[in-house]
C-alpha cells in the first residue's frame, strides 16, 4: 500500500473529528434510491458547463512544455536562445532557470526537480515556454536543443530486476523490500491439497484515457495563485503546489468544477501545475497549459504492467488449501506503487487458511504508474479469477459453486475483521439466477467459426468504505431552497446529484432548488480526492449530518415561533408538521423565523469508520462472449453484474457506473495495451487512439443488466452507502477470459485477448486437440 | 422610515438568531484598531481585481435600455420593426412583448410594470435591446419609434402640493399621510423661550455617482440565471429578481466580488437586472448591460431634495424649549422615501422636552430617490445645525457650550432609551480642543477679498448599531491558514480587510494567510446589504463568533492531542500554550487532528441587540474656510471630524471613510446639485461631469484630522462598534455653511452654497451693513 501515486496511504483513515448530527438508519427514503438525472444534466449536454479546458482569461498565454525523446537520458546541455526570439514566446524555462529551480520527487531513492538533468521515462519535462498562441509556443518547443546523453532502458518489469539491466536510480531497480504476506503455511497447506495448479498470468500497461486532457490555467494575483484544473481533488493540488512552491495554502487557490474524467490520473497535482505557476508568476499572465493527447500517453500516469505467478491448491470438495502469489509490477520512472494491491483478492476475496503473497516494485524506464480505476485489483482479479476457475475444472464443480463455497464472514486480509455487511454470496447466487447460468454452462459452443461461451468472476475491493475527512456545509434559504457546500469533486459519477439527493431526504427540498457549490479550495472546506469508491460513503454521511443539523435548528425555529415542543414537530416536504395536530402544516417559506435570519446554516463532518468492522463492496460479473476461431475474433454477446455496494444510491448514476466500469473491463480483457519498442529504442508505439485501442460502443454489448444486490451498511455509515465505482470493473476482464475458455477451450493468461496472441493458442490447440 | 428605496425598515430588525459563541469583550487587542492596508489592495490597484463591468463571458451580447426623454409622458406605440433589422441585433422588447410583462413597482399608490405605459421621469425604461456589439445596441435604440402623450411635469416637492399640480398618481401626490412626530408641546416650549428663531432651508437633490456605472451581466444556464452585478447587496438582488420572476432562490445566483461604490444607489434590484435577464433568456445568451453615465444621473437615484421649515427656542442660559419642523421631500416617480429621516437629529440630537415634527413625501416627475449615505440626516443637519448655530449667536453662547449644554443621554427619539454608549460630549470637547477652536474663532476675518472663519456641526446617525441576521462562517485549515465565508458586499469600505483583522485577533493567523469569499449567493449565506454603517457592527461580532468557535474546537482536538485539559490551553498566534507549562507550544500547522480533519469549521451568527439601549453613533466636525467676497468662491482650509463610532477596527480604513464623508459633505455644502429646467422642459440639466460638479482634489483640504473618540461600546455588540461611514458626513455641510457665515456674516439657507447664490447675499448684506 506504499506508493506516492495511490492515494489510499494510512493517513488518509483519520481519528475522529468532532460535530455533526447523529443520525438513524433510514428505513424508507422518498428520494434517495430512485433515478435522478444528474443536477448538472442540461450544462453538460447544452456546452454551458465551464471545464477546464473551457477557461479563457484576458491577456492569457499558452504553456507547452518540452518532453525528452528517449527512455533514459542524461540531459546535457540546453540552449534556449532560438526559442527566445520566437515570435510570441514571453518566457522560456530550463533546468538551470532560477524560477524553475524547483524540487518535485523526492524519496530516499529517487530525488528529481521540475526539469531533472536525468530523464527516467520517455515524455520527461525538459523546458518549457509561454508564448501568445499555442501555436508559437509549439514553435518555440522546436527552436530549444537539447544535448542529451542517452543512456540504456528496460521497458519490462521482468528485465528491469535482471542484474545486467541499465539501473534507473542509485542502488537498483527494485523499489523497497519486496513486501511479503503470509498466513498460515503455504507449503502445508499445498501438501493438503488434491489438486495444486500454478500458472504465470501478465497484464499489460493501460492508459486511463479520460476524455478530457490534462492541463490547467495558473493565474497569480499578487502572492496569490488560482488554477482551474481538471482534477479528482482540488485540495490534493493545492496542498502539492503551496507546498512545492512553499507558500501557505490561503494563497493557493485550485478551482474544478467540472471535470472530463480521470480514473485515477488526476489525483493529485502533476508537473505542469508547476511549470504554469511559474510561467505566469515570470510573465505576470495567466498561462493556460494544456497537454496533448500525445503527451498524455506517455507522462500522467498507467495501470502498471504486473507479471502474477500464482499457485492454488484445492480439495476435491472445493476447499481451498494455499495461495501464493508473486508479483512484480512496473513502477515506471518514479517509486510509484508499480505492484501495489496486485494481491489483495488473493489475500482477502476466499476463505483460505494458507496464503503468501510476495509483492516486488521495480523502476523501468516508462511513464510513471498511477492509480487507475481499483489500483492492483483486475489485475490481481485476472489471475485469481482465471485461477479459481481452472481448480473448479479440474475438480469438475461449478465455478459459481466453488466460489459460493469459500465465501468468507471476516476479512481475513485485516486479521480476521468481520465485514460490517458482505453479499458476496447474494451476487453469486442472485447474479447467477439473474443471467441464466446453469442454462448458459449447458448450451454448447455451436458451429462453424462462431464459438459461444459463458465466464464469471467475482471480486472485492480493498476500501470502498470511505470515511474521515470530510465537512459538508448545507444553508437553507429563507424560500425553503437549499444550497450544499462540499469541497469534493464529482468526476463525472454524479456526486453532486447523489449528494443532493440526500439534502432532499432530509429536508424535503426539491432537487431543482438545490444549488450545489462544490471543488473550489476557495469557497468550499477540505474534501479528500473523488476516487478509490469512497466519495458517496465518505461525503453523504456527511451531507447526511449538515442536513439534519440544519433540521434540528429549523425544528428549534419553528418549535419557538409556534410555541409548541420540538419533539412534537416534524419536517416533511419542506413543512413542518405536528405529530399531535394534523391541521398544522407549516411550509418551510412562511417560518418567519428563517425568513428573519435569511439562512440556517448545517455543518456536517463524516464520523469515524467501526473499529472492529471491515466494510467493503463485493461484485460477480457474468457474460456470454464467442469467438471466432479463425479470426481470434471477440464479441462479447451480454454482461451482468452483481453487485453488492450497500445502499443503491441513484439508481440511475449507479447503472451509469456498471456500464462504465464493464466498458473498461473489458478493455483491458480485449483491447487495451500500452505497447512500447522494447527491442531498438525503448519508445511507445502505441501513443495515439489509432494505436491504442479503447473499446468503442461496437465492442460492448448493449445487453448489459445492473443488479445492485442491495444491502444497506448501516454499521458502516449513516447513509449504508459502499463504494461502486471500482468494485464494478474489476472481476470484469477475468469473467471474459474464463468465457472465452468456455467458447474454445483456451486460456489466455496474458491481456490483451487479442487476434494477435489468442489466434496461435487456438493453433496450438487445435494441434494439441 | 417607510420607502422602498430605503433598507432600514423594520423587517431589517429581526428577532434573535441561535448560535454562536459566547464572546467576552476585548480588553487589549494585537490587530484589531492597528492600520492595516487593505487585503484586496494588489488586486485593486494592479488591476487584476474583476469588477462586474470587467465580466466579458464567451458568446455574449449587449444590451440597452430606451429610455423616455420626458420627465411625464404616456407611451401611446413603439414600433420596434426598424430595431428589429439593425445589423448584429438579437432581441428586442418593449412593453407589449410577453416576455417583458413583468411587474416592478407596486403600493397602493403606485403600480408599475417593467416598460410601464406611464413614464414618470425622465429617463424612464420604454423599450430595450440586445446586440452583438454596444454600438449596435445603441443603434438599434434610435431606430426604435415611440409615440408619447406627454403629460404636464412637476420638479420641485413644494410646487407638486399645489392643487394646480400635475397629477403623478392617482388619489394625488402626496405618498400616504404626512408623518408627524411630537412629544412635549411645542407651543409651551415657545412660550417658555427667550429666543425664538425660524428659518427655512433647502437642500438640494444630489446624484450618488459612484465611479463603477450601474449595471450587471445575466446569463442563464437552463433554468438557473447568474448575474454579476456591481452590488451593496447580493441577497437583496438575489430576493428581489427571484421574485419578480417568480422562481425559487436557488435558480438566482448574483456574484457581486468588487464594485466600484454605491453610496446607497446599489442597495437593491433595478429594472436594467430585469431587462438584462429576460433578453438574456430570450437570446440565450449571456448579456451585459451597463448604464451609461447619463443613465445613472437620471435613473438609478438620488438623494432627494428637502425643503425644511424649522423653528427652535431657547433660553438665555442655553436650554432648548423647543423644536418644531416640517419637511417636505421629493420622492420623485415613485414612492421612495423623499422625506424619510429628514427630521432625526430633530427628534434625537439634542435634550429638548417639546418637539414636534411633519414630513411629507411627495411625488414629483423627476428620477425616484433611493438611499444616499446617511439618508435624510445631511439634509436634517443642514437646517438644524445651522438654526442652533443661530441661537448660540442670539444669545451669545459658544456654539460649542451651547451643544454640550445640550448632549442627552437618552435617545428622546426612541422613548428615552438610553445608549449604550455616547461619545457626544467628548467629541464636541475633544474636536473642539484639537482644532484649536476658541483661539481660532478669536481670530479676525482678516482683510481683503478673502474672509476666514471657523465652523462646526455635530450629528449622530439613526441607526449604526448593526444587528442580526448575519451568519458567517470560519474555516481553519490544515496549515493554519483560514478562510473566511460572509454573504456581505465590500462595498469600498475595507469590510474585508476588518473582517479578517477579527479572525487574525482570535485565531493568530496572519492577515496575508486569511483568504475571505464574500458577496456571492452561490458560494456565501444570507447577509443584509453593506449599507446604513451598520456593515461592520453588523458582520464583526458574527464573524468573532464564527472565529470564537473555531478556537474552541481547535483547543478541543489540542486537549484530546496534548492529553490536558481544554481549559488549560489558549490559542496565540497560531500556537497552542498551557497556562501551566509554559514550554509547551503546539502550532496550529503540527496539530495532528487539524491536519487529519483538513479543516475546522466555525459557524457565527450576529447575537441580537440589548433591547433595553440604543445604540448610535456620533460626531462633531470642525472646519475652517476663506470665503472670496468678491466671486463668491469659497474654499475650505482644514477639517477636523471628532467620531464616535465605537472601537475603532482598522485605524488605516477608518480615516479613509472620514475623509471620504467630509469629501461628500463639502459636495453637498458647496458644488453638487441636481438641476432640472422647471421652466419649460421638466428635463435635467446638469447630467454629466461638467454640469453636475462632484468635488475633486482641488476642492477638498489637504488637512483633514480624524480624531476617533474610542469608546469600545461593548454593551452594544462583542465587538464594541458603531458604524462610521454615514456619521462622518451628516455634519460637514452643516459645518462648512456655519464657518461660511463666521467668515462673511450671511447665513445660505440653501445648498449649494455656490457663487451664484453667495454673491447676492454678499450683495445684499453689504448694503444693509
Amino acid at each position: 500500500m506504499r506508493g506516492d501515486g495511490l492515494y489510499f496511504v494510512e493517513g488518509a483513515l483519520p481519528e475522529t473529528p468532532t460535530g455533526g448530527a447523529q443520525a438513524e438508519a433510514w428505513q424508507t427514503t422518498r428520494v434517495v434510491g430512485t433515478r435522478q438525472p444528474r443536477i448538472d444534466a442540461y450544462e453538460r449536454v447544452s456546452g454551458t458547463a465551464v471545464y477546464p479546458s473551457d477557461v479563457v482569461l484576458p491577456d492569457m498565454l499558452y504553456g507547452a512544455i518540452l518532453r525528452c525523446p528517449h527512455p533514459h537520458a542524461k540531459v546535457k546541455k540546453v540552449d534556449l536562445a532560438s526559442a527566445r526570439s520566437v515570435p510570441g514566446v514571453r518566457a522560456v524555462l530550463a533546468g538551470d532557470s532560477p524560477e524553475a529551480d524547483l524540487r518535485w520527487y523526492y524519496t530516499r531513492q529517487v530525488f528529481t526537480r521540475l526539469f531533472d538533468a536525468t530523464c527516467r521515462f520517455e515524455g520527461e519535462a525538459v523546458a518549457a515556454v509561454a508564448a501568445e498562441t499555442p501555436q508559437q509556443a509549439r514553435d518555440a518547443l522546436r527552436a530549444i536543443r537539447v544535448e542529451y546523453e542517452v543512456l540504456p532502458f528496460v521497458v519490462e518489469e521482468g528485465r528491469a530486476l535482471a542484474s545486467d539491466a541499465p539501473k534507473i536510480a542509485e542502488g537498483g531497480n527494485r523499489v523497497g523490500e519486496p513486501e511479503v504476506y503470509t498466513r498460515g503455511d503455504v507449503a502445508k497447506g499445498f501438501s493438503e491439497a488434491d489438486t495444486v495448479v500454478e500458472r504465470t498470468y501478465r497484464t499489460a500497461a493501460e492508459i486511463h484515457s479520460p476524455m478530457e486532457l490534462h492541463g490547467c490555467v495558473a493565474r497569480w494575483d499578487g502572492p496569490k495563485l488560482t488554477i482551474w484544473e481538471t482534477t479528482q481533488g482540488v485540495y490534493p493540488v493545492q496542498q502539492r503546489v503551496a507546498s512545492l512552491l512553499d507558500i501557505p495554502l490561503s494563497r493557493v487557490r485550485v478551482i474544478g468544477h467540472y471535470m472530463g474524467g480521470g480514473f485515477g490520473s488526476k489525483l493529485s497535482a502533476d508537473k505542469y501545475h508547476l511549470v504554469a505557476a511559474v510561467l505566469a508568476r515570470l510573465t505576470a499572465r495567466p498561462v493556460k497549459l494544456f497537454l496533448s493527447r500525445e503527451e498524455t500517453f506517455r507522462c500522467v500516469g498507467n495501470r502498471p504492467p504486473a507479471t502474477m505467478r500464482l499457485k492454488a491448491g484445492v480439495k476435491k470438495d472445493g476447499t481451498l488449501t494455499a495461495l501464493e502469489m508473486d508479483v512484480v509490477g512496473a513502477s515506471g520512472g518514479y517509486p510509484a506503487g508499480g505492484a501495489s494491491l496486485v494481491d489483495w483478492l488473493v489475500r482477502d476475496l476466499y476463505l483460505c487458511p494458507n496464503v503468501k503473497c510476495t509483492s516486488t516494485d521495480v523502476l523501468t524506464t516508462t511513464g510513471p504508474a498511477r492509480a487507475f480505476r481499483a489500483p492492483g485489483h483486475p489485475q490481481g482479479a485476472w489471475a485469481l479469477e482465471q485461477l479459481v476457475d481452472e481448480l473448479a475444472t479440474a475438480i469438475g464443480m461449478d465455478p459459481v459453486a466453488l466460489r459460493v463455497k469459500n465465501v468468507p464472514a471476516l476479512s481475513q486480509g485485516r486479521d480476521d475483521l468481520p465485514y460490517s455487511t458482505t453479499g458476496l454470496k447474494q451476487c453469486l447466487e442472485e447474479g447467477a439466477r439473474a443471467f441464466g447460468w446453469e442454462e448458459a454452462r449447458r448450451r454448447a459452443p455451436g458451429r462453424g467459426p462462431w464459438k459461444r461461451g459463458v465466464g464469471m468472476a467475482a471480486g472485492t475491493w480493498v476500501a470502498g468504505a470511505g470515511g474521515p475527512p470530510s465537512t459538508v456545509i448545507v444553508k437553507l434559504g429563507a424560500d425553503g431552497s437549499a444550497n450544499l457546500n462540499m469541497g469534493a469533486s464529482d468526476i463525472g459519477t454524479g456526486t453532486k446529484t447523489v449528494m443532493a439527493m440526500v439534502v432532499a431526504e432530509e429536508l424535503g427540498v426539491p432537487l431543482d432548488r438545490i444549488h450545489v457549490e462544490h471543488a473550489d479550495t476557495g469557497t468550499t472546506q477540505y474534501a479528500t480526492a473523488s476516487g478509490g469508491s469512497k466519495t458517496v460513503p465518505t461525503e453523504s454521511p456527511a451531507t447526511r449530518a449538515a442536513a439534519l443539523e440544519v433540521k434540528r435548528q429549523v425544528l428549534d425555529l419553528a418549535a419557538e415561533e409556534l410555541k409548541l415542543p420540538v419533539a412534537e414537530l416534524r419536517l416533511q416536504d419542506g413543512v413542518v408538521t405536528s405529530l399531535k395536530d394534523p391541521a398544522l402544516k407549516k411550509p418551510l417559506a412562511e417560518l418567519g423565523g428563517l425568513r428573519r435570519r435569511g439562512v440556517v446554516v448545517g455543518v456536517g463532518t463524516r464520523a469515524p469508520n467501526p473499529e472492529d468492522l471491515a466494510t467493503c463492496p463485493f461484485a460477480a460479473q457474468f457474460c456470454e462472449v464467442e469467438v471466432n476461431e479463425r479470426t481470434g475474433e471477440v464479441r462479447v454477446l451480454r454482461f451482468l453484474a452483481a453487485q453488492d455496494s450497500g445502499r443503491v444510491m441513484n439508481r440511475l448514476t449507479y447503472d451509469n457506473q456498471v456500464i462504465g466500469g464493464i466498458t473498461m473491463g473489458i478493455g483491458l480483457a480485449l483491447t487495451e495495451a500500452r505497447v512500447l519498442d522494447g527491442a531498438q529504442t525503448g519508445r511507445l508505439v502505441s501513443g495515439n487512439f489509432h494505436d491504442y485501442k479503447l473499446p468503442t460502443m461496437l465492442d460492448v454489448p448493449a445487453d448489459i443488466t445492473s443488479l445492485p444486490v442491495e444491502l444497506p451498511d448501516h454499521r458502516a455509515n449513516s447513509t449504508g452507502a459502499k463504494g461502486l465505482g471500482e468494485p464494478v470493473t474489476i472481476p470484469t476482464a477475468a469473467a471474459v477470459a474464463n468465457a472465452v475458455f468456455a467458447a474454445t477451450g483456451v486460456r489466455v493468461t496474458d491481456s490483451p485477448i487479442s487476434p494477435a496472441r489468442l489466434l496461435p493458442l487456438l493453433a496450438a490447440a487445435r494441434k494439441e486437440g
